[in-house]
């Protein structure tokens, strides 16, 4: 495990009940140089892994209340609830006695891509917030990856790009086409598919899809701006296959200084294993 | 205030440092007759406004550890950061003792709607996660209200279809026809789009969002099964005009034995006001 990045950079040391210590590191900076919002909430999440008795994270959320910064930090963790089938924990990641990011998510046991999956337990009526998913019930995907080329027919933009983004030398994008605002002509549709993955050939797990949906270059690029994460929630639907991720970013709606930003990501088998949505600040650029 | 329901049933009492009485009423009952859950967002909601220095939540998040029950409950409050134009709040309603739901909120100044908007604030450059908004900045609206006829010329499920959902007393739905789930043939295509209101007169603003965006019977029935929530992101992107809402749910992915479920709300001057989304255990019917 160590030997990726996102494994060295998101370990998290018992350091006392429920606390942890860490280090954030500059290896996964934005491009304003701030340390990546998914990168924050991995690390907050890996923590709370280790103490709830469920593997796997099916939804998280976290709310960015400032910047990190490289450097140490520490996360308060708290298991709020051990159910038959879920269990719901939160994490305050602080730097320098300050909170930085405050996260919340619920752990199950999550299904393959491609199987059926399940969250375990068996089905006996109706339990309300703690009963066990229909691992048999009904099953559907409206919707389907991105048409995209095959990743070796596929452009990435530079590595040096993105100013200050070190995350760029992380996480490898090939999409269809240089994005307008890289060729200096954004061009109003803040919405775009690619493909992506580690760059140093880690398989993408669950803890991996919270960074790798938070990665990308903000959509509103393509509207002359940029932005800042409020708040970010993640649902996790299925282990993802090994291989390259194809995904879509979408903004829709952009008013009042504020947008979300829609994410969802598609694994090699073509099952979608995650979904993303944030309300982010738009800023100048 | 008092006289309309949703005011009367969300109100909350100090009774310590950060800390509110309520009572859970059994007037916002669900298909299994367990109080809806955005209701008890809103109460949380309610609460943390009062602690902070911001009129509007923008983003809130709940976490449902437990279904609610009709009866006493205590809201403990904790404001996580006052910003320059965002606070950032938490608050856990608790009944006997018991975490029922564990919510978050961002707040801010939010924009009418059909105004431009804005978090306030002057712009002097890149501040991050507490950044004004760019309220003179880009707008983009891609996406419509969904394409009903009048309210007058709509349907609505009667009320007392729904079982032991006493929030259909609360909340009035006019749709283009009846849902198959109601005629006994699911359509096996869980989305649908439809008019809502408070069923009392009362207009609806941004707490009242909260509740009407988790008070549909869920979109799965037309699979033929129900579901529980787990967790519920709310933006509210808007102050809505007077009148009736115009709506739209849909569940794209089922499997595993969980789904998701999207819900955006108009307003009747044609302003997107709030999108949610939901992640739900698929249950037995």
């Amino acid at each position: 495990m160590g030997d990726f990045a996102f494994d060295a950079d998101t370990r998290v040391s018992p350091s006392g009940v429920g606390e942890f210590l860490a280090t954030v590191t500059g290896r996964w900076g934005g491009i304003t140089g701030v340390p990546n919002g998914g990168y924050l909430l991995a690390m907050c999440t890996r923590a709370l892994g280790l103490r709830v008795s469920f593997p796997d994270p099916i939804v998280v959320s976290g709310f960015f209340l400032r910047p990190g910064t490289p450097g140490p930090a520490t996360i308060r963790t708290s298991v709020v609830r051990e159910g038959r089938t879920t269990a719901f924990g939160e994490a305050v990641l602080s730097q320098d006695g300050k909170d930085v990011i405050r996260a919340a998510a619920a752990f199950a046991r999550l299904g393959g891509s491609g199987g059926s999956g399940g969250s375990g337990g068996s089905s006996d009526g109706p339990v309300l917030a703690d009963g066990p998913g229909l691992a048999d019930g009904p099953v559907l995907t409206d919707g389907a990856p991105p048409d995209l080329p095959p990743p070796s027919d596929c452009v990435g933009v530079p590595v040096g790009s993105f100013g200050p983004a070190t995350i760029a030398e992380r996480v490898e994008f090939r999409s269809r086409e240089f994005p307008g605002w890289f060729l200096g002509r954004p061009t109003g549709r803040p919405s775009s598919e690619f493909w992506m993955r580690f760059a140093d050939g880690r398989d993408t797990d669950l803890l991996g899809l919270l960074v790798l949906v938070d990665s990308t270059a903000p959509s509103v690029l393509e509207l002359g701006a940029s932005s800042a994460t409020i708040q970010l929630t993640v649902h996790l639907r299925a282990h993802p296959a090994p291989g390259w991720l194809a995904t879509c970013a979408s903004t829709r709606f952009v008013s009042g200084g504020y947008h979300e930003e829609d994410f969802e990501v598609w694994d090699s088998a073509g099952t979608l294993v995650a979904q993303s949505r944030q309300l982010a600040i738009v800023q100048p650029l």
